[in-house]
């Protein structure tokens, strides 16, 4: 390998010092998701073409393989690489359902793959985190207000921008639409879908022309869609356009029922509104259905987004309804890092670096290092005996924060310069970022 | 998706609660690198073919990528999923190689795929742990007991069998052959690396017939294969062989090195030794070579393995030297969960389950669940307000231990009986496993 590799477009990776903020995002995301019981697991990358390119997914870009080696034309494995994680979810849940148990909490975090046109916030490798509930034949209703919850508190942990929580619910368009008395309302939430891309005007002229609306009927959906409350205080506004249909009440009721439950998991980092504009396209949204925006982001769309689907899965026997909602890592993160608005972590984790007097004395300094490190100590040994001087450098060039001089008994904090003698047996640093 | 899916061969999926051991098994590798300064980084999945392909690893059953969506023959994307955590790394290294710091010490977890045929201990997708540490134009010596030991370290904390480090020097080996007078090196070493298939006399007749040794050469070069020493005894051995090569002093000095300081690591769970018959094939190895073999499991041939590369990688300015060891996550713990040897964790992380008087009650319920969240215990709510029985045996079958009954302020350990009155604001659980 002799030449200078350069990057491929649309596969990002992250330096030693940006990969340890997205680890300790991780870590802190799956913290959350396991104090509320979700359990972990990954899937395999792969899933059959048909599978993937099932329900109208072909728009999602699938990478398939083939074996290279194979003879020519018998190498299609018949396999691709998963768009998202809910296809392979779903999948997961089928093919294990008689070894899990029901309602089944499970978060996953893992790359998945498209091959689209890359553009900020949209590469053709990126890192999901996603969870769901899934029922056996049924799911109350209170997991919609759980896994929303549960998203508000994870990502309030994050140290990321101003997050907006945007909820709806699909049965409050399709029985405000149904009341209203519009001849196609499929066809009018795909219209009303436009509305982020285009003018109020246009998309009435799509509701007439597309789903068959007057121009009274036109007007009042654009109506719905304008209601936009951090309150419940949207069930008397949408009240006071009119229209009466038993599934807009249950709409209006869940939807109020979210609104309500996550209120105290409100503050002022993390936002949750009531949107009446959400559709979040065709998809197989059946209920709750929401979109996470994030502030001075909103050129990226959504970085996060789901709801409830009363289909997930079904082997035709066995119905597995689910609600879940997903957090774009890699389209959150990688913006941050270019833009400098998330400062890198540590390039290394040592928190010291025992000095070297000469290559004949390193098992003194490895003897330090091994102590420190029986106490959760991140340590590393300088590589080579140079001057004292160099050897503080290289630690400063890593953010080693101290250097430990074996022969003197001495450690120096270096941001500080303060040298004090210490014992390899007690000393501990000052800063709190021990290897747990 | 109506259908019940059938397993892809090669590509295993583990359960939530053998996830959660492998989620522990990576942790504890992480800590252990992490504790020696070793930094992570994650690589794209996919790289050049072109690169894939070189230096002869054709035979690693490539997975090439193509375009669904694309015009027929327009869709090769020109790349492919590695095959390895190694080549992404050196590639890595040299496109990065001004935004970091040598030497460089990472740490990588991540799965790698090959088109390979399906067996135990060998999948098409399969997770591996390494390390390394990589020079820019030097690497000095020590850094070559540093990664065995670290690995030792790192795999003597993990719940496995009994595992044997055996270690060899390819500058050893080849002074030897060449001290010997042996024409053909190379396929000297080529032959050495089949004793572990062939009998020894069949290598004897390949060592004269492929590489133009003598008899007497032959039966030199399988006197010094049977060495295999816990301690740097193998030293006088060699020598008593009476060949004579200023490579093979060098071998034998840095065999001895590595030997000597990893002994005070080694203990009743790892073992170390210096196995003369090691070759690890052709590769790029240069000095010292290991692999890793755990008990009962001889029939997986290695779970681990590496050494050490003049060239790991070279942008024709500049070579970076390396050092590293991978293990094998995939093909060590399938094997022992499918032998039951490794038993599964737990189904959820729940500690407790706050059961549920009615409906209506649930708020109160939930207040329970966030004061013990907060407090670090992971805690869920149970789903539907069934009689009390019920909803223990729903925490049984999750292995959750604690059920805490908000109406009577109590928690019952359900695996001793015990049932105590409680506050959410105070109570702890006997057990430690609180997320951290």
């Amino acid at each position: 390998m002799s030449d200078k590799p350069t990057p491929l477009s649309g596969f990002p990776e992250l330096l030693p010092e940006q990969r340890a903020v997205e680890r300790r995002v991780i870590a802190s995301l799956s913290r959350s998701f396991e104090l509320h019981g979700f359990t972990n697991i990954e899937t395999r990358a792969v899933e059959p073409l048909d599978r993937l390119a099932k329900g109208g997914e072909v728009d999602k870009e699938i990478y398939a393989l083939r074996r290279l080696q194979a003879d020519e034309g018998a190498g299609d494995a018949g396999i691709g690489l998963h768009f998202d994680l809910t296809v392979p979810f779903a999948r997961y849940v089928l093919e294990h359902s008689g070894k899990l148990e029901f309602p089944f909490r499970r978060f996953q975090i893992q790359p998945a793959w498209r091959g689209e046109r890359p553009q900020e916030g949209r590469y053709r490798q990126f890192t999901q985190a996603d969870i769901d509930v899934v029922g056996r034949d049924e799911l109350p209703f209170h997991h919609d207000v759980e896994v929303v919850r549960v998203m508000l508190e994870a990502l309030d942990a994050l140290p990321l921008p101003d997050l907006s929580f945007q909820v709806n619910n699909r049965k409050l368009i399709q029985g405000f639409y149904r009341g209203l008395g519009i001849p196609d309302v499929t066809a009018a939430i795909r219209q009303i879908d436009k509305l982020d891309k285009q003018p109020a005007d246009a998309v009435k002229a799509l509701l007439v022309s597309e789903a068959g609306a007057t121009e009274a009927q036109a007007d009042r959906c654009l109506e719905l869609a304008t209601i936009r409350v951090p309150d419940t205080s949207f069930v008397e506004r949408v009240r006071a356009l009119g229209v009466e249909d038993e599934l807009l009440e249950t709409g209006l009721a869940e939807l109020a029922a979210v609104v309500a439950g996550c209120q105290d998991a409100v503050n002022g980092h993390v936002r949750l509104e009531a949107n009446l504009r959400i559709a979040r396209g065709l998809d197989y949204y059946t209920g709750t259905v929401l979109e996470v925006f994030m502030a001075g982001y909103e050129r990226l769309k959504s970085v996060g987004g789901g709801g409830r689907y009363d289909a997930l899965a079904s082997d035709g026997r066995t119905t597995y309804p689910g609600v879940g909602v997903s957090f774009g890592v890699s389209r959150a993160l990688i913006p941050l890092f270019a833009d400098g608005v998330l400062a890198p972590g540590p390039k290394v984790p040592s928190q010291v670096l025992v000095a070297l007097v000469d290559e004949e004395s390193r098992p003194a300094s490895d003897a330090v290092a091994t102590a420190l490190r029986r106490r959760g100590i991140a340590t590393e040994v300088a590589a080579s005996a140079q001057r004292f001087g160099k050897q503080i450098r290289y630690a400063e060039r890593r953010g080693i924060p101290y250097v430990w001089f074996p022969d003197s008994h001495e450690v120096k904090d270096i941001r500080s310069g303060d040298q004090v003698a210490a014992d390899a047996d007690s000393w501990t640093p000052a800063t709190e970022e021990i290897v747990q």
